[in-house]
């Protein structure tokens, strides 16, 4: 898991040396934190109506999409994130913090 | 950082167990999906307004807020993936899904 | 005020004869309820953004950009209780009830 | 109802001299401007449940409750527009000049 997110952030990374008509990515960039920002707050509006949904049926159809939007949802922090000079490392790093877990495989895994 | 999603993933769902008011989590579970989602919408809340004062002054203590509000805001979604019995896990595999992400070290740990 | 709200109440109205492609409103309508609540987030993440350039910055500009932001988010409030055959006034009504407001003047207009 | 929505103004003015812990208008007052905005989000998100409600079971009750988080929500952007000095008023022009309405009867009411 651990590298997917890592790999994405190398992905958002990459996408700050492109034209803005080339990717989805470099497009948000190019428009700025508002736009990036409006994203985020539509993302986290398709969860709480795809949450509202399974609520109401509970379906493994609307599983998949509460799974969907949240994946959305931090994408979006993710780009959000990036446009900043920081990454989704600095987001589980404060959790790790937060709530004292180990972070040891993490360790184990630089010093690999 | 996998690590840390995956040990967060085992707190909330270890949280299950225990009393309602014998931590945050367990709270939010017995008080219901509304309750969670609303906490989802004000941490996207929180997460825009400490962009925009980000934006309005580039600083340490700005970044780090921005951080803390984006860790906050995933937090909550993965009490909501938890309190239906999904994980990170379902989002990172979405995400990995999407961006066509090898998940090449992923599998490396799992066998490990 | 009263009038202009129940005048927008009425456009709102009208526009449900219309077919999609002949205005944003027929458009939202025909699209909808979830584009409609997807319009109310966005507005409503608008109106943050704007009351914090506010914050940071008090000018003429950024007050009448807060004005218009909350416009947007009352007007797409209206578009949703109108495609529920709702108005502006169950809104303003439950306003008065909550608040103890005599609604005085508002029954003289009913009545002559 | 325009007298609903002025009359409230005056009283969301009158809250201003009072002390914060006299009313919860005036103890929003005194958190600032954040928090005011959190609530605005917060009856964002509960209108948008509140919607998805109603879509999933059309009631006499989803419908009432629909209006009754839409009104909390013109509320707290009421209280934002009175900390920042403005009105519904300013809304209800900015609106009037949008969709091009007359206005004709609310002049008639303020020379009366």
């Amino acid at each position: 898991m651990s590298d997917i997110l890592k790999q994405l952030d190398a992905v958002l990374e990459a996408r700050k040396a492109e034209s803005a008509d080339s990717s989805y990515v470099a497009s948000l960039y190019s428009k700025g934190v508002e736009k990036i920002l409006k994203k985020v707050s539509e993302e986290s509006a398709e969860t709480i109506m795809a949450a509202k949904d399974l609520a109401h049926h509970n379906s493994p159809e609307n599983k998949e999409h509460l799974v969907y939007e949240i994946a959305d949802l931090w994408f979006h922090t993710m780009v959000l994130l990036a446009s900043e000079n920081l990454s989704s490392d600095d987001v589980t790093k404060e959790l790790q913090r937060r709530f004292g877990l180990s972070g040891h495989d993490e360790k184990a895994n630089r010093t690999s």
